[in-house]
């Protein structure tokens, strides 16, 4: 009955929630650090909170599907005009609608990046092309056009690793790629690698020149509105316009969109929210420098730390009620830690230093 | 760049939202009645808003895509296994799991139906085949299995008509279809027919014993969730390990899922909702008798009246902030009026009064 393509999918592995911990282990849950997900530690703005609890009477009533005051929000943040967005349950919708929308023979990728670039490629059948290198090599990936990929993901900074490719060497590279083969730019952690090195800054409104280019943000980071699922596609009108037509209508909830909209209005948390990443970052940084520990300079909210037997390592966390994510599935002897807050980073720093 | 398909695919035409008309008309936005999009006129429960308020603090955390607690909740109200249950963004997107996990060449539906079977469908090329009456006519259904359709719709009750099959004609029908054919029951309003007519019942938990029945229901209509996105599926194992192969991670948001778990804990909620339905829609009924007005006998939170004009009547009561919506687009000369609260049927009938 099923479509052959099916048969080799393989479906994406969240990471545990603490409900999972909570049953399987019987931890109760005030004792559960999740640090697994790249969820913003700081919860989300206050002002969105509020706003986001008048409503809770709304429920009943769909969102209004133009989505007009979120894309006028995000025309301002860019300066760019409305039509020039689409909005998606996440960015990762968006990554769906332009694979769907292309249905690519061929897809380009780094060895070791966001899982759903490979399951929504799948899904159409794609073959999917990896460069040697685990993290982002551009030589490699212009060695490998010769492939004739149709679509190609950059994701800047990567996750799961945490390097960034400055702007400058991608726009090298974009140039030179067919201008039938789609590049997506995934920027769900740009805030957090604009903010560490400004040559590390997509910048978004240029993108919308390029005839192949599709840019992918998300609520989900630094605004601290993952459980929300809101991301958003920028690119020229042509590309906008054959992504809308895949798109279900009313693809978030009547609240995600208050809370997005309200989000963009509170920029004041996000700049605290990245400022606080990068100095309790620097915390993990110095303990993997003292134990020797190899690392991946992280522009993102999560650092990947390499070392002896990484799925034990996050068993036995795990049962300690620490949640990380074991990298081990990716050929990698290496956990990613989200950056937690100030009180979840030193417990966890003091039971790696009892365990490692 | 993009696939052929998407050449001929149309979108998917939302109910006009509050904002637009406030925007557009300049109307005050307490003074619109919103009738044009089914959704519950009696919000939600307030169970359901109290327990989604104590959480707006965690808009930060992915929900558990595990959604344990929800497929418990609803393996019990339709007593079956929780591994029977797919959980999606609204039935929606149960529909398009379905559409391109199959892949079908052919579909058969009514011929005014739901608006994304087709939508779907046409996103993987399928070609479309109607019944020549507008309402579900099962001896037209038989005459075009000779077609041999991959997918057949049944909307049970029908939406944007209003009628309903008998479950015993149904279950005649699923017996003579060709078991490699998917047949998908969307029962989006299974909760108004049931209630007025056992005779309507879908038998949901004995659905799983057939090899290509798919169930589809929701949390968008009687529970009052519409601006929550849940839906679900409901078949055999086979069937729903098939569909997770397509379902994105994360695909409903934290707080639909703590607010449909919650729902299904207040069903007193939903049944005063459609009791109260039923004594408000034979306002509508007598009306239309009196003025000799045709419409549908309807097992839905709406009726659909015939009319003169029926674009016309749509757009003079938008300008007075009454939305209703025009089925002409479907070669109907009528309006489909959602089923309000006492006070927004007494204003819509004291203006329908002097229009018609």
């Amino acid at each position: 009955m099923f479509s052959k393509k099916l048969k080799h999918l393989k479906v994406y592995e969240a990471g545990k929630p603490i409900e999972l911990v909570v049953r399987e282990f019987g931890i109760d849950e005030k004792d559960i650090i999740k640090l697994a997900s790249n969820e913003n530690p700081y919860g989300c703005s206050k002002k969105v909170q509020k706003e986001v609890s008048k409503i809770v009477d709304k429920m009943s009533i769909y969102p209004d599907d133009s989505m007009f005051e979120l894309k006028e929000g995000l025309a301002k943040k860019f300066d760019i005009d409305s039509k020039n967005i689409i909005i998606g349950a996440g960015s990762d919708q968006i990554l769906e609608f332009a694979v769907h929308a292309v249905e690519p023979k061929k897809v380009l990728m780094a060895k070791t990046t966001f899982a759903m670039y490979e399951i929504y490629s799948k899904q159409v059948g794609a073959e999917i092309i990896k460069t040697p290198s685990h993290e982002h090599n551009l030589d490699e990936f212009r060695e490998l056009l010769k492939e004739r990929p149709d679509i190609i993901f950059l994701c800047i900074p990567n996750n799961p690793l945490g390097e960034c490719l400055d702007w400058i060497d991608v726009e090298e590279f974009i140039k030179e790629v067919d201008e039938d083969c789609l590049v997506i730019i995934d920027g769900a952690y740009q805030e957090y690698a604009s903010y560490k090195n400004f040559d590390k800054t997509i910048p978004v409104k240029e993108l919308i020149n390029y005839k192949n280019v599709l840019y992918t943000g998300t609520f989900s980071k630094a605004y601290g509105l993952g459980g929300m699922r809101v991301g958003y596609g920028i690119a020229n009108d042509y590309i906008v316009s054959n992504l809308y037509k895949l798109r279900p209508p009313f693809n978030i909830t009547t609240l995600s969109l208050k809370a997005s909209v309200v989000a963009l209005e509170d920029e004041e948390f996000v700049k605290e929210s990245v400022e606080k990443n990068f100095i309790e970052m620097k915390r993990y940084e110095e303990f993997c420098d003292k134990r020797e520990l190899g690392y991946i300079s992280s522009y993102t909210n999560f650092i990947t730390i390499f070392v002896k037997d990484s799925p034990k390592l996050a068993d036995v966390l795990l049962r300690k009620g620490i949640i990380v994510r074991d990298l081990s599935g990716y050929g990698l002897n290496a956990i990613r830690i989200t950056i937690g807050t100030n009180k979840q980073n030193s417990r966890v720093l003091e039971v790696l230093d009892r365990l490692l």
